[in-house]
């Protein structure tokens, strides 16, 4: 049990559900180190929310209200970290959940299905008997994609997401949007819309603004679509790191 | 395998090598969220050694030169990453090393002994049958210390250690220096001689300076040490962490 008062609880709370997560065999091997890196970041930004970070998620959610067919993938990481977080989330902005791992195996599929099903959520894609396509003519896991799903999305959030298969879905021509604490990384610069915040914080944070933005006329959500510049928004992110003390 | 070609070649391979570790069993619960850490501070700073880093790299080697009973304390993450450099410099500087997990099992203890046994270092301290004194009145993990060992040392390296143990060290009136990539860790900052380096790169490189330095008077050495600030000499690390592209 790691104490209440301890200067590091919220951040120790997270390393546990990764070492949890890892016990029950649903991470990558790399997983725990991609964890590092993040809470580096993290720590670099005060562990806070920014204000660029809040921008882009109000344009990451009018996004997805605007989009016919938007899926949230999901890996081990971001399971392990906000499983439930995720779900409402998808069931807030009415996109589909689909499971996508960079190193994918039958048993990680398996266990990630049934945490979800564990939850109520059966509609999960990507699943061992669902019907997978691929998004281009090598036909690898980085490639793959439910025919329902991500094959026919228009918009995918990816959290945590690799950066050779967010090339892969860009070039398909998706919209794309990430939620990466590193604003340097391949997926944050090649996102259409990219968040630099935790996902525990962010997520939450994405379903009370569609609550909100789900109130407003369609017209609305497409100007806070188009005014936004995410190489601008990236560069603001970067700002906030903060090196002194 | 990894292709040499891949532009992340060198940090993939530091990567291999811990999940190599971590299947062998003598990795914390957490060391590779740690190792990710670093993965990040490293990327930042252009994973290359710095002047500030080879400045307090010649201080260490110097430090450890005029002591009297120098000891490398070694963990799993820095027996993972660089165990036969760690012999080398040891032999080099004329320093024992001992075993000392902040998360100490007989069965990480056993692992990581065979290791360095299987290299030819059958001297090596913190053994499950070497004689364990306490460094504080507290008798537990973090203060367990070898009493030829770090018991009795004058100077200590600590290479990746956790900021409670350097605390420990510390206090009880010891010269400590740490190998960390994060400037701001707590380890760092209650360090006498902080090195923000990868250990792969830094304990080889001292082991050159350490050559070198042999060769010198004493009164020399005494002079490098002498002159070091280390609170300024991170202030310069820090400054060396690039965030634009």
């Amino acid at each position: 049990m790691i104490p209440k008062s301890h200067p590091r609880y919220e951040s120790l709370l997270l390393r546990d559900k990764m070492v949890k997560a890892a016990k029950k065999g649903y991470l990558a091997d790399s997983a725990m180190i991609a964890h590092g890196r993040g809470e580096a970041f993290d720590y670099l930004i005060g562990e806070r929310t920014t204000y660029p970070a809040k921008r882009a998620m109000y344009v990451a959610v009018a996004a997805l209200l605007l989009s016919n067919n938007p899926v949230i993938s999901v890996n081990g990481n971001a399971t392990a970290l906000a499983v439930e977080e995720i779900i409402e989330l998808a069931n807030s902005v009415g996109a589909k959940i689909e499971i996508n791992l960079f190193y994918r195996t039958d048993d990680r599929v398996k266990i990630i299905t049934q945490i979800y099903k564990d939850l109520g959520y059966d509609k999960i894609l990507g699943t061992l008997d669902d019907d997978i396509e691929y998004l281009t003519d090598i036909k690898n896991n980085r490639a793959s994609a439910s025919k329902t799903g991500i094959y026919s999305a228009d918009t995918v959030l990816i959290p945590l997401e690799d950066g050779d298969r967010a090339e892969i879905l860009k070039k398909s021509g998706k919209n794309i949007i990430t939620i990466d604490l590193n604003p340097l990384s391949r997926t944050s610069k090649m996102s259409d819309v990219s968040i630099m915040d935790n996902i525990v914080r962010a997520i939450p944070f994405m379903t009370k603004i569609a609550e909100d933005l789900k109130t407003q006329d369609k017209q609305v959500l497409m100007e806070i679509v188009n005014d936004f510049d995410n190489e601008e928004n990236l560069k603001e992110s970067l700002e906030q790191i903060k090196l002194k003390e």
